[in-house]
């Protein structure tokens, strides 16, 4: 017989796809509409009467978005996962079940494996996602987790981002730039390292490793109709006003000053010689909403406010006439910084 | 002014992530049932009424799924999408919609992304499949396709793995073992090499690169309530008859006569010194469907029969008590081979 602690310490290709799946399968409860889950060719569910199917897909690639070195097993699945539910908030959609395709080098150790489902798990079990199928494959190169994440909205609920017009106001949940800095606080040995042990610093990795994502926020935007455009800042504050402003036809605002940047960072980037806001308006990771708000409709916002919790939402902008992106700061206007983009 | 050459040899990372959304998104058309198709945080679609949503997804990986040095783009696209249409014909689904998710290497050819489109979507567009999202990223490592597939189905036309019982018939469309010896001549350097250039290993290579999913034929089983279960032979023939067996608690004889074989296949396998049949059973590819059936329900079959073309439908087995799986062979009988497993 193997030691339990043997068993820990195998690696992928010794157990093989099949008890892999059965490793996975195992550990999964499954809601009443769900009519066929893990094991069969696909999943089958109900979808939910009366509410439009809400879908995306979000691929989670080691060296990408991510790096083994510093980030735990649990961090890299609830990642995965996350960074697919801030895409259905930002369409104010209430998460039901996901899809799971995971490319695993063949060395990597099933202890490995059972620490991103835990990672997973933890978050969808939190939100009631349930996973409801996936695929297991070889990777000749990195670590990779593919979610497809599916939701429901009912038809009138629906957050878009093109429906913002000259006159209102621009909000973002939360607070920003902090996720980018905890990633540099791991990336130079941890929150124990460069940051000296502050509790600070280890907030913002936490910010990093494990995003919430703003479900509630997003749903009561849909519910009260308190928004008129709304994207999830997966790639910055800047990259989101863009889109924004591209897919509605707009310009906006944004006044430097009332921006929610989080404790710790304009001290961060103070310190590493890095203009402070910008830093905080390019950087991605965040997965807070940004949303336009109409001023004559601030009741419905108000709504919102009084069931979201502790969460804050803040009035950072205005949307105008025309297509221009301008930050106001005090030394004057200037052009938006620019997000982040893959392959640049 | 580049010329339009030039442009074509571009690589990923010279255009960018927004672009390379813009140039795929730029050639899709929605239809109606589409609420928010690609460009938003997510996808809103509308399901179909009564009908239940089927989902399934599959990593398509360079070096694992496919090698690009033999694997034209377009085939790349096609298999991408294919292998995920066969899993929902598996469950008796109408394909309805699709998410790609893209990650590539950044010194991948604009061209090579162009190619993998025009197959996904030659295919898509046969089955009236929607290309309503998804993601691109880059690959510090290989190339990568994942696809979600969603479609319907009526609740009591669902095909399971899990249904077969002692006595039922084993079927199996089309033909078998065709695609792994295309692969093997694709390997050995296409039809024009080593085969000689002969029509056969030509139409055996069509097989591996552009899988036909059996959407039809599944959804004739489904409607007609024809099969008890069914499987996708995406690990081969072998792998499915195990994985019915396992799912329903029974036992299978196959007889190894009636397999039918793909032309060509007896032939390139005996000039290689393998076992044909054994060869047939285990490899993987060929994405026909599998099911069993009631003898006593034989007229629904004829049904299916009568509307499916040309598709052949061959009688290749029986259910058994027990949870034996056997081969019968004009030798004797003998344990079933294994089929190919990931990690293996």
């Amino acid at each position: 017989m193997i030691a339990p602690t043997a068993l820990q310490n195998r690696t992928v290709s010794e157990i093989g796809e099949h008890a892999l799946i059965a490793r996975i399968s195992g550990r999964l409860a499954m809601p009443p509409w769900v009519v066929v889950g893990p094991g069969d060719d696909a999943a089958v569910i109900e979808p939910e009467r009366g509410a439009l199917d809400v879908l995306t897909v979000d691929a989670h690639v080691d060296g990408v978005h991510f790096d083994r070195r510093f980030v735990p097993p649990d961090a890299i699945g609830h990642r995965a996962l996350a960074v697919n539910l801030s895409d259905l908030a930002a369409m104010g959609a209430q998460p039901r079940a996901a899809l799971l395709s995971l490319v695993l080098p063949g060395d990597l150790e099933t202890a490995a494996v059972d620490g991103m489902l835990d990672g997973l798990m933890a978050l969808a079990t939190r939100h009631r996602v349930a996973l409801v199928g996936g695929n297991i494959t070889q990777s000749p190169g990195p670590l990779m987790l593919d979610v497809t994440a599916i939701g429901s909205v009912r038809p009138r609920r629906v957050l878009m981002r093109s429906g913002a017009r000259p006159g209102d106001e621009v909000y973002v949940t939360g607070t920003i730039g902090g996720a980018v800095v905890g990633l540099r606080s791991l990336q130079a040995g941890g929150s124990k390292g460069s940051f000296g042990g502050s509790e600070g610093p280890a907030l913002l990795e936490e910010r990093y490793l494990r995003p919430e994502p703003r479900i509630r926020a997003g749903l009561l935007l849909g519910r009260n109709r308190a928004a008129t455009a709304c994207i999830d800042l997966s790639d910055g504050l800047a990259d989101g006003v863009r889109q924004i402003a591209a897919a509605s036809g707009v310009g906006i605002v944004i006044d430097e000053s009332a921006i929610p940047v989080a404790d710790g960072v304009r001290e961060y980037h103070s310190g590493h010689g890095h203009d402070p806001v910008c830093a905080a308006l390019a950087g991605g990771d965040d997965y807070e909403l940004l949303f336009t708000a109409r001023p004559s409709l601030r009741g419905r916002l108000r709504a919102v406010r009084q069931h979201v919790g502790d969460l804050p939402i803040t009035k950072i902008g205005v949307v105008t006439n025309g297509s221009q992106l301008v930050l106001r700061t005090a030394s004057g206007d200037r052009d938006l910084p620019a997000g982040f983009e893959h392959f640049r």
